[in-house]
């Protein structure tokens, strides 16, 4: 029986007896609209916790004043009852009021690492994450957080802060989920005709060559340029940015390197589609 | 016995067991050079924890760089001896390395509040306060965390993060310690001279007068404004800032204002003192 709890004082009682019990918690934030993504999330953080809540609140903080905040869909019935059929136990749905009740003008700042990638187009948007991260933990005191891979950049800052702050618990990385051909699942898949969603998969197909390339011990700049060709040729589309990091902090390579992201953004029409891997330089040395 | 903790290994797996044990923790922070106020906080902890660990940690990113880290006296042996005089259970004193690690560029920011009063001549030492408190927070998980009221901007922007973050824990404030004519205890007013240290307590008389005639309904301007010229006159000094604000935002007081703050600084010759008072504009209606 999912119980959906809305103010900050039940959740917190909720938490307390949680914890007297001995129970550890997984934590499964979100912002509704759940999609299969979101339901693997809350399934691997059923398996590996006695308890499970899923956040389900639209943050005000990490939207852009010409970003989509008002009109992102909101359906909390519909999501309680996905969350319920993957064994979820608290729904924890507050309201901008019920969060942010208080701004004392104390921020966190996500830094050089949210100017890149994804958030070159969008200033701000990590550091309002960050924010509502930085809360839900404190508020749900979990022992595991779950986060998909997909958003690979948001993984990556959450990672940095849990490791630079102490934040005691462990975030949890669920990989990205695939159709046969490889293209990564998103909600915004949809919007492709026909001939684009064939082309698509070519960013999938430029990760895996880019990927192999580096691995074999091809030079990082010329893997890259010749993946770089294939994406734009095999999707027609534009190229936001296609480029390998260390992970999680997102610095340029160097010979300390160990594990990298790589990552790119294409629009395939209107459409912005996002993939990537992260992977070990050293794995087949 | 009193235990010395240098890494944060050895801390989380005693913090862990006394979680276990369903024990509370009491959490003094304090930079070492420990005097009566510091053992004032612990004794208090003492009372009101089943466990007391206090932190020892000269925080390198609270010091500009014209301050005083380097030669910041440093005796943890001293220290230790005075901790376990009033029972605290654990210091925990890690070096530089072990509490900084790692840097992937996310900062927090104290804002507003922390550009005023003390902050007006430290640019960027609450951030550094901020930052090393929430990571305490996090890797001692306390019930309950000891600050003096003395550093009553540092309280207040702490408690400011705590309710704005919902970090699980309760800032306890501890009053300040007055020597008999009502100067407040300071490290520093061995610095005075004989002189100096008569006309030091025009700045408690000050702050007690301005008090007593904001509370008696006199208008704040004009309060403020007899109070700033009594302590002129009786310390003969030059003042820093003397300001009453909202507490804990230290914002302009309005008609919505309950707990103000009140709170100067003056320098007597070289020697820089701080005083306050926090009160509730109500309490004689």
């Amino acid at each position: 029986m999912t119980k959906v709890v809305q103010t900050i004082a039940e959740l917190k009682a909720f938490v307390r007896d949680t914890k007297q019990a001995g129970n550890t918690i997984g934590l499964v934030p979100t912002m509704g609209a759940l999609h299969e993504g979101h339901l693997t999330l809350a399934a691997q953080a059923r398996n590996e916790n006695d308890v499970v809540v899923m956040s389900v609140f639209v943050n005000p903080k990490q939207f852009g004043p010409n970003e989509d905040f008002d009109t992102y869909p909101r359906d909390l019935e519909g999501d309680t009852k996905l969350a319920a059929s993957v064994g979820v136990d608290v729904v924890f749905a507050p309201s901008t009021e019920e969060m942010y009740p208080t701004d004392g003008g104390i921020t966190i700042r996500a830094g050089r690492a949210a100017e890149i990638l994804c958030g070159a187009s969008r200033p701000g948007h990590f550091d309002g994450v960050l924010q509502v991260v930085a809360k839900l933990f404190h508020l749900v005191e979990p022992t595991r957080a779950y986060f998909g891979q997909k958003d690979a950049q948001q993984v990556a800052l959450i990672e940095t802060m849990v490791r630079d702050y102490n934040f005691p618990l462990e975030i949890c990385t669920v990989p990205i989920v695939r159709e046969a051909d490889g293209l990564a699942k998103s909600s915004r898949n949809v919007y492709l005709t026909a001939e684009e969603r064939q082309q698509a998969v070519g960013l999938y197909n430029g990760l895996k060559f880019a990927k192999e390339a580096i691995l074999s011990g091809k030079p990082m700049g010329i893997a890259m340029m010749a993946a770089r060709d294939q994406i734009a040729r095999e999707t027609g589309g534009e190229i936001d940015y296609f480029e390998c990091l260390s992970y999680p902090d997102l610095k340029s390579i160097d010979g300390q390197t160990t594990d990298v992201l790589l990552a790119g953004a294409v629009y395939i029409g209107k459409t912005r589609l996002i993939d990537n891997m992260i992977f070990n330089l050293k794995e087949n040395n």
